[in-house]
């Protein structure tokens, strides 16, 4: 039986989250029953989703328990079978949590799925080709619905989300603006990612600077926005939307930790006839097959090309979600458990 | 030539509107050139839209020009027609503005309507079976799109708007609370406009204990709502918001002097994936006849028995009209002007 590290939610947080809120414990893999898999992790991935989880409080999903390994997507590798739909060496997506090691039983549907590293790396299935990019694929193409020559913009740009949501954008003819914290990410979005300006919200002490930048960046006004991020830069991107604009709301990682943050002119849905609808991409399973078809693609031809933050080794887990709450990852945030 | 008395916005507001903001004025209304109609209005519509449109920002309708006639719904009669598709004596729906009489090319698509009192009175045409009540079907039907069963919400709910909605919602099977101002109007929506529970928002002093009241009213909790006010109500309502709810922004008075007010959870509109819009009933002509088709029937065989707070002359306007945003009114604010 293989020795096995977990990562454990031991305490709910007061406020902000913290390190201490984990704890790292040592374990063995159990003996695998008939039908089950034991897969090897090779990558997990941090997404600010978790921090919601984290709190005991109604939300869209269950509270993570605490005493139990904190969940969350992986990729790996079969290490052992007794199913015969996988086989040693088969390359899996799957929801194995912060741990080396999980057991899965590969009946249930949905729960491992085998993938092809040809042409796209193992780890960008749990960004670009996972959850992420569809997310970003879900929120533009079935909330936002936007026309060639419609202006997009999106918060949080270089993350996961967001370089899918830029590749997505631009292939449907549109002008897409990000916002980003600093120049370097700001660089990053425009050079490798293909938005068309990217702002840094860092330069903008309060809601009416920033949409003044916004104005500057979209002549046209804003047609569609995907928020990942709320508070201030919610609030100014408000003020700059057209009639008939649409938001796709998809995070608000601003308050997650704390306080909620207020929506400052909630008057402006109302004047400018605005759609706000939020959204959580795994409540939509039918638009996945489609979705990664189009991702995979932009990922195989370079037209998506995303940018990881690795952090490495299982025990490195709970600072790297910790700086990626406050926007330290560059990309997509994963932990490298081999 | 009849004399005509008008109303001219005089100045706009700061801050609060007051009566200071209108002038009275006398003049001739002018002979009629050929396809012409001079209507004798009856009724003048008070809506709480036009208050958005005293002021000089960016609304979603042009701004009422200063010095000119406070545009406006009316019902009246044809006084004199050089029109073969009016005849003196027509009852007529049209936009004749704060005046007793108004002088209309009959020619226009749908600047006048001709419509039957046989089932309906003439002044319901600016209430329940007018553009009131289209506001009501069209957010109820197009937006919040209920099934039988489903529970649902209105804030002014003895208003024009929330009577027809609550007759709507009932026959479509739903559960329809209200929200009004004060004993007297509770007791009317529940005894006589057929809602199920009627909420006093006077008695609470915040969102939370608003909050708890509807709890208690919407044991299932809330699938749609229909936003007139804003403020604490919205607040209040969208924490008991179920997963999927729908949200149609028609209004939001509290704000209309002064100060806009923030939302408090807009995170709550990710947490249980709502979708709130934002609709003008001017925007959507197409539905009409299905939604007058509806609201007519209501009113003709008693199901919707919309009452009427009528102010007698129309120099009577202004402070009406100041009233209705204060919820002084007791159903459709109208000016009686014959």
């Amino acid at each position: 039986m293989p020795v096995n590290h977990q990562i454990l939610l031991d305490n709910r947080p007061e406020g902000e989250a913290t390190v201490s809120n984990f704890k790292l414990v040592t374990t063995e893999t159990p003996a695998l029953a008939d039908g089950q898999v034991l897969v090897r992790h090779h990558f997990l991935s941090l997404d600010p989703y978790m921090r919601g989880r984290m709190n005991a409080g109604k939300s869209y999903a269950q509270p993570q328990p605490v005493g139990e390994v904190m969940q969350g997507g992986v990729v790996g590798e079969v290490a052992e079978s007794k199913n015969p739909k996988f086989k040693v060496g088969d390359k899996v997506v799957g929801f194995g949590g912060w741990q080396e090691y999980s057991v899965v039983d590969g009946n249930l549907p949905g729960v491992l799925r085998k993938v092809d590293t040809t042409h796209v790396p193992l780890s960008h299935y749990l960004g670009a080709v996972g959850m992420p990019g569809v997310t970003a694929w879900y929120g533009l193409v079935k909330i936002i619905n936007p026309k060639e020559g419609d202006t997009l913009v999106i918060s949080a740009a270089t993350g996961a989300v967001g370089s899918a949501f830029g590749a997505l954008g631009k292939a449907r003819g549109c002008r897409v603006v990000g916002i980003a914290g600093g120049p370097e990410k700001c660089k990053y979005a425009v050079d490798e990612l293909g938005f068309d300006v990217c702002i840094d919200y860092k330069l903008h002490k309060d809601a009416a600077s920033l949409s003044k930048a916004l104005k500057d960046a979209c002549p046209k006004g804003i047609d569609g926005y995907f928020e990942n991020v709320g508070g201030m830069i919610l609030d100014a991107v408000l003020l700059r939307m057209n009639a008939f604009g649409r938001i796709a709301m998809c995070g608000m990682i601003a308050g997650y930790d704390g306080q909620p943050l207020p929506m400052a002119y909630p008057q402006l849905i109302l004047v400018n006839r605005l759609k706000v609808e939020g959204f959580i991409v795994s409540e939509h399973m039918e638009v996945w097959p489609e979705a990664l078809a189009e991702l995979g693609t932009l990922v195989a031809t370079g037209k998506l090309r995303p940018r990881e933050s690795v952090a490495e080794g299982l025990a490195a887990a709970p600072e790297a979600f910790i700086g990626l709450l406050k926007g330290k990852n560059f990309g997509k945030q994963l932990v490298k458990v081999i």
